[in-house]
């Protein structure tokens, strides 16, 4: 089976070289040469271009940064939808909006091709690891065709339904997760200004109805939690600009299907707020930060 | 050993009862006659006041609506400081400000009383069961003294830290618990309103970074998971109005110690517009009903 | 001159009236035949098509629900720029996106066509009258051209700025105006909820720095102000739903351009629930019942 | 008349100097000599302690910074009530809670004296030019007796209704002025994320339904209005920390009082995180700067 990779990045390299070591014929194409040598180091083939990637291959997969870009490689003149053969599979594992997934995939069906939306959790450790989560949409059957493939790169794999159900899952999940984020950091700074000890505050919640990921695994508290990227200056981890740019796609995508997400959007506007002030780059446990000194100094009267 | 009980209602009856049963000697008051009449259907004692209670007794228990009752009771005139003979422990089971529980307990200190705060979570289902959970702020030897009765009242028993403790983790706990819940109502709400069944977004969401108590046990969307309160009309639970007062603990303790809680004070403004259009009454889990119909008929062009 | 007007809607009519009662050759198209003979009635030309419309017009004028019907009205395939003649210049009244008003331009620049944004504000009743707001984005010498068919239908017409600048000024000052009702709103009831008549109160910070429009002539609690719509049962005036897609268009754009709007996006929200809540045909003064009853009972102890 | 000035601080002072330089005899009591001693330097008299100045007294002026100041003042053992002569009418000019003020004035009603809340908005320039404006809460005819010192401080005077009135106006106009300025800042933003000139935004909008006192007098977009503190670094006018204070007063009084404040609340929020990443002593228009660069480079595909 002959694979095209369209998208080097931080993600798609890693993702791509687990195939590639996997024993799969696999061309990849990004702009950057140097990702294109990368991956040829692990047994895969430069292609010259999208076109030239997609040419002859079985499966096509997408991991690009935006939906302009997904929009543009498949739809655009010279894109993927003209030069793919009759049969080829689409997996785009970009994480986009819900509605340009639902687009791209009417338009492969349009030209008789099977596509599903499998956007991915698990950060550029799990890509290289291989232990990346899936949620897919898009027909059982496609996912099927696919599955041997994503078992390669990921260790979970969800189907959620219709095309665009992957997106869609992708980006309610990680607006409840900023949401999570937000909150248990709110209430640690509140517990800390009353005088309490963090780590005693975070045990007796994560054992109450306070319970949830981010005290169970990923404590925004310095100290807390070693293993968390709070206890290592919010290096590492899932960025501000990325926990930014998905809880944007969820206020975009309510606006578009008339969801209501008020505190999804007091989110993202603290996380914008957040990237203005120059932390774009930190992990997004750093959001903590925001909330500022536990000194008593502003309280009123 | 002796007991005084003081506020015999929804929980306070239940909690007072398994102490009778257990074999403690418990002199109950309330200024309902009939909730003395079932105290003393199990074995305790009607007092004619909190005074003729409190005299003779070795611990004081009071359990009352908020802080105001708690601070009457023992700092006003003829109060409990007033009372109790020396030696005697008072805990106070009560949900109040941590503010209001610290000037009480240090009004105790100074008259040489010991005094622990041990707030409760686990509702009038916990009550009766004698499963409460008691989140305990005071001194170490003190919590000691009051173990024995807490173990007949409660299954977890949590030192919190100092004097207000138990207040401090109460109010944050609660205050994070009104985040899960709006915010696990706005994903699934978001993923609806795509198409998508809120079961299987919420089995996904579970498994992943979203994952949190709401979507473990209480989740919000009817017919999704049927031992919720949101199965049976969003009957019993634990009531929007009572969710409305945490939270509003949450917001005048954060201005009282110069804490930022942005998305908690979103958390009550929505949970208050909920109880105004009628709401009170209900489960919590309600909310979910305020992001209105799943219709796609708000979204703009 | 010959003018093509494209959607006679309930502003678009009266416009268009206005044009044809000035004495201007006016081709009307609408999807509603009713509309048509409306516009007949005062002199103006039904056509079978916007095409039919456009060909042989000088100017052509459209004023369409949302961005999505002027991207198809004027970019779809026989749409309006295929069918104008050399030189036609087109102004669209409508309502839409700063992002689409600038890609229908371009589009229009591209085959050599004048074009303008120009939307109104003064509702229904300014339509009528002849009293709009104009706010205008083009260039200086096209917005002269279009100026005596502006001044028909409306008294004051600003120029913005370039190609889009009207779009941008109208959701600016939309959202602020979304934001002061509800401040405005939340300023009444406060005051009320204290006992204060919201007569006296309204006075007060309207010679104050609360001091805005909506104090001045739009007083959203009833009874204060008899010419405003809360007096009359919040009917007439500017309806929710519309001032919910005003917003909604800010949020959208702060998202596209990279803006802050934690306020305007909060308020949106409110609006997008209270519509839920069945009053989306209300005037949007009826935010003040949102904020509920004056009744102490929610508050804490 | 001999009248008692309690609390000679930036506000206090130049109202007791004006005062004394119309010739009412003036006892000044402050905590910092140096106060003192400047109100003598204009024919006042220094006094050894509050209890001193009041004794004596017609009338009783204080200017305190917040509700627990004015609360030890006039009720803590050995305060004014113990120490004023029958007759003295009590004047509050500081800001507090208007809930503090109903408190203060039953107990002086107890005692049989008459007392009227009357805070002030104007800032240091309108207290030493005397052209303050007063918001008076008390009985006409105790306002009577308190005209002609009021004006011999101020410019206007509000009587805004019975006890506690003065307070409440403060307190919801000034939450309304501080989400005029939070949404004035976000329309600009917007406007200049877009290209626009924020003069000509500004200009259009204050002529439309977006007018505010924010617009007309105080832009907090540095260039736009000469006389603005934001086109002096936003120095000078009225503080970030002030705003923050009387924003609190806003959310802790609607707590009480059972009033929906979900956008002051937030706006609230949005000055304390401003507070805390260390702009507390900016003139409070410098929100404008916690919304971060027009810079597109947040926008999101």
């Amino acid at each position: 089976m002959k694979i095209a990779f369209i998208g080097l990045g931080n993600m798609g390299l890693p993702m791509a070289q687990n195939l590639a070591r996997a024993g799969f014929a696999v061309a990849g194409f990004d702009l950057a040469a140097g990702q294109m040598d990368a991956l040829a180091a692990v047994g895969g083939e430069r292609a010259d271009s999208a076109a030239a990637a997609v040419a002859g291959s079985d499966v096509v997969i997408t991991m690009l940064p935006a939906s302009r870009h997904v929009e543009s490689t498949y739809l655009g003149e010279g894109g993927v939808l003209d030069y793919a053969a009759p049969g080829t599979l689409f997996i785009d594992c970009s994480t986009i909006a819900p509605d340009a997934a639902r687009k791209v995939e009417a338009a492969a069906a349009a030209r008789g091709f099977a596509m599903i939306d499998a956007p991915v959790s698990g950060g550029t450790g799990g890509a290289q690891a291989g232990t990346l989560t899936f949620m897919v949409g898009g027909a059982a059957a496609d996912l099927d065709r696919a599955r041997p493939l994503l078992e390669k790169m990921g260790r979970n794999i969800f189907h959620a339904g219709g095309s665009g159900a992957g997106q869609t899952v992708k980006v309610c999940n990680n607006m409840l997760l900023g949401i999570l984020m937000a909150g248990t950091a709110e209430a640690l700074r509140l517990g800390m200004a009353n005088g309490m000890a963090p780590t005693v505050l975070s045990e007796i919640m994560a054992k109450s109805s306070g319970r949830n990921w981010v005290l169970e695994v990923y404590n925004p508290c310095p100290g807390v939690m070693d293993s968390a990227p709070s206890s290592r200056g919010y290096r590492g981890g899932f960025g501000v600009d990325l926990m930014l740019k998905d809880l944007g796609l969820a206020v975009e995508n309510a606006l578009s299907v008339g969801a209501s997400v008020p505190v999804g959007a007091l989110v993202r506007n603290l996380y914008d707020l957040h990237s203005k002030a120059g932390n774009g780059g930190l992990d997004f446990g750093s959001i903590f930060n925001l909330l500022g000194a536990n000194s008593n100094s502003n309280a009123h009267a």
